[in-house]
């Protein structure tokens, strides 16, 4: 079911009750782009990791979310699902709000393209969000603005038009003069004819605006009101009314709770993730590192230089994880499971020795089928996301006596899995571990060497020939982390090579310690 | 006439043909975000202008270019026009090309899709582009692999898959051992079998198929030739053929000449920017200094760090350009004209003392009505550029006894206007002169104030009230360009207020003389 601005509202209730009554959530981002800066390597640190992606890749913007629910039903044995699909969008509230800059790459719009992702329907129609600085950053301002407004005269200020070089109270430039001047004569005839209500001035720029309002504040202290309104040909104009001060009191009250109303409406798809936090409930994801950063960033808070406090800050937004790429790559599934790319892994675990689950839509409006392939749509791949783990969760149980005919979100035999999120690439660190510390293997065997930029691959498989073969990780033009295949040639390295005359070598150890520093 | 991906190759004849009969054209383009970092103000020299803009735009992508050509009939004392809106996207070549991260302002984006601007369009079907660096760079790393390829074995390298960690050797890993010896046993069979000529492998990821490609290079030294083939639903597998030597040699050269003409296309929209320059033809413009920065940052050569070098390079690009924005800001016109922006513009240059100018489209594609506002689409706003240009140039005319009917783009009439950039919101310096130095206003009655963030506009007035009225253009949070409106108080100043316990003051001479060091 697509979700927009213009469904959110209406549709919200029932999203939470979704969520509420399921059993796990499966959730899924689709983004702007992926990398830009420093390149992730086989050899990160999952905190070098975090920090990388969160330089790199927070600039980009989530622009659509993928909610999948799950609720098991005992007595047809079967799982009952709803997938919400959400396009999400900045568009700022006003002028006090931010105005989000954000990047995009090139080759992944490229890719959404190809994909048929709708991007009008994200720029259109996308559902806004704050943060909760944010939100209350604005609500600050708003309650400002409003003691401001009841405690001076200026009762009428432009919405629209607040430049910042025109905060001081305005001179009216020469050119502009006989303009305003037959503005205020044409308010003060129609202030005169009793039988006329309301007055339309002329179309005019945002800066005469600006200035008719000033004017007329000062000119005429009582008894009329301003508004700026927009025709259909989307010009710009002023009315002005007759008004008693019983009923400017009365528009200003009307107005403030629609800015009421429409900050709580500002804070959107936030709202969404709260719920999520709220429930407590399982959320599973496939290779979900990034749509962690992603949420986080963008609904929670922007995220910590500190890793630990990330950890912190991810396990309080999201109790309760469990990451599907990390079990497919995972025993007992990995000796069974070649490919773990989402669509491949979606088929093989459709087959033996898996099953596929028995699962249901709700209703005609949350179905998707996986036979019409919209592989990379993200209501559709947090669905396959939660397939796949219900395959997988289901699997474990073959290995009990008897075999139970569903192992649920909660079930200790998850456990392994839970809280961890998969680290790509990175061949001796499966995981991140979001409760507890990371592992660190031992890297005796592995090298930083740096050299001039002329060096290929081939002068390192030289430079190391004498140990057999060896994995190269590049970190820049100049730099690499090379890992030796034989470790136990490890201990032979910084003797035999350790001086050279075009090169730098250090044990990974010592490289450690002096990038630390 | 939308241009895109899939129309530009075949209708590329014809926009050249239209720019070398025309008298002038008109451009203009949409951008993914205007601003970005320090702020523009009122005070701005146009050097200083040109800097903020270097660093806060060139980051964002003109997404959508509008040309309009104008040829005078003589015969029929009309113009003939044609519109072309082309929709631009960086989708990346290959994996040699660099793959664009560009910034989006979501304001601007909202302002877009409020104008039913169609996103799909750019980024399914946009037209890609290299600026000149960009082609040579790829035309010589093509080179290069065409010339690797001939002197080594490596004739097939997988084309689409070259991930930097494994620039190396493969060395197989213990999981993909018994995958790869099944593929190698398969391809032997299948060279065995003289009934066979093509043998698809099963469907495999990227690194699996890097392997197969490395494995297959080593035990089958020859007699076959391997692709990557992507199937309806987008799977990507490997199709092995037998081929004689002779045979390989003939798919390698024209593969080569694929590459070189895929590398062609590859320059797409730039070489629209490159026709236009090699015309001489005036450009006209509205407010076109982003127009033309971003033009010559995506389509020539990044923006160069020193002023005098960009408006070399400018008047390279366009060797003659005219903006609209200037003109109607500038006397005659002026005086006449209380609105400038493009919209307004062009209603009060239909109307006395000017007159709707007698223009025709050559055909119903190239046609556009006045009347459906269709302003913001790029080929719409070249359109009505133009339009405004000939109102204007021919209002010139008005002057002339007798009065001619037209005045032409290369008159004399225009030269006061030519290659001259509108620079906004500052007062006392309207333009930015590309063939020559900028003006040097004297602002002997400026003065630049620091002060504490908690500073607000009334503490500046307040600080400056034995002077009368100030304009005051805000730098940041902490500090502001004064200007007195008494210019004769300026002498004052300082004496009076130049010392200060919370603030800072100095003149506008001594903060231009600091800031330059
Ligand atoms: N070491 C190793 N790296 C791989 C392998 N497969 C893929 N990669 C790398 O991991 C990245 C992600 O690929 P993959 O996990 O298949 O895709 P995803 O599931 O959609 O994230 C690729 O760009 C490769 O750089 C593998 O078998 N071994
Ligand atoms: N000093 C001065 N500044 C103006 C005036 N009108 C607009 N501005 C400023 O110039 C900016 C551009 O407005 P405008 O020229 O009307 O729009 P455009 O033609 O579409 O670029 C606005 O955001 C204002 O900050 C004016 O009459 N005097």
């Amino acid at each position: 079911m697509n979700i927009t601005r213009k469904n959110f509202k209406e549709t919200f209730p029932l999203i939470v009750e979704s969520i509420n009554e399921a059993d796990f959530l499966a959730i899924d981002g689709e983004f702007t782009g992926l990398t830009n800066g420093r390149k992730s390597h086989s050899f990160d640190t999952p905190e070098e990791r975090y920090h990388k992606l969160k330089e790199g890749t927070c600039d980009f913007l989530l622009v659509q979310f993928g909610l999948c629910t799950f609720t098991y039903k005992h007595e047809e044995k079967k799982y009952i699902s709803k997938a919400y699909n959400f396009y999400i969008f900045p568009t700022p509230l006003n002028r006090q709000a931010s105005d989000v800059r954000f990047l995009c790459q090139a080759s992944s719009l490229d890719f959404l393209a190809r994909q048929s992702f709708d991007f009008n329907k994200v720029f259109y129609e996308g559902i806004p969000y704050l943060n909760p600085a944010e939100e209350q950053s604005l609500s600050d301002a708003l309650q400002e603005r409003h003691n401001q407004s009841m405690n001076n005269e200026l009762t009428y200020v432009s919405p629209s038009y607040e430049s910042p070089a025109f905060k001081g109270p305005l001179v009216i430039p020469e050119e502009h003069k006989s303009f305003i001047a037959d503005i205020c004569k044409k308010i003060e005839t129609f202030l005169k004819d009793e039988q006329e209500t309301s007055l339309q001035l002329p179309v005019c720029t945002a800066y005469q605006r600006k200035l008719i309002y000033e004017a007329a504040r000062k000119r005429f202290k009582m008894g009329i009101q301003l508004d700026t309104q927009t025709a259909e040909n989307r010009d710009r104009f002023i009315v002005v009314k007759k008004a008693s001060e019983e009923e400017k009191k009365l528009v200003e009250q009307k107005k403030r709770e629609a800015d009421w109303e429409e900050l709580k409406d500002a804070v959107g798809f936030s709202n969404v993730i709260r719920e999520i936090t709220r429930s407590g409930k399982l959320v599973v994801g496939h290779n979900m590192m990034l749509d962690l950063m992603h949420v986080l960033h963008q609904f929670a808070s922007p995220l910590p230089e500190d890793y630990e406090e990330f950890k912190s800050l991810a396990h309080c937004v999201f109790p309760r994880i469990c990451d599907t790429k990390l079990m497919s790559s995972t025993n007992p599934f990995k000796v069974n499971i070649p490919m773990t790319d989402l669509g491949n892994l979606t088929k093989i675990l459709e087959r033996a020795p898996f099953a596929k689950p028995n699962i249901e839509f709700a209703a005609e409006e949350h179905s998707y089928s996986t036979v019409a392939n919209q592989l990379h749509e993200a209501g559709y791949d947090a669905y396959i996301t939660g397939l796949c783990f219900i395959s997988m969760a289901n699997f474990l149980g073959t290995f009990q006596v008897p075999i139970p005919s569903r192992i649920p979100a909660n079930s200790p035999l998850l456990e392994p899995f839970v809280n961890k999120l998969y680290v790509m690439m990175v061949v001796d660190i499966p995981y991140m571990n979001l409760v507890g510390a990371d592992l660190k293997p031992n890297r005796d065997h592995v090298f930083h060497v740096s050299f001039p930029a002329s060096w290929r691959t081939s002068d390192i498989v030289q430079l190391f020939s004498a140990f057999g073969h060896v994995y190269i990780a590049w970190i820049n033009d100049t730099s690499a982390l090379v890992g030796l295949n034989y470790k136990d040639n490890a201990g032979l390295v910084m003797k035999t090579i350790g001086e050279g005359e075009s090169y730098k070598i250090q044990t990974y150890k010592d490289y450690c310690q002096t990038t630390q520093v």
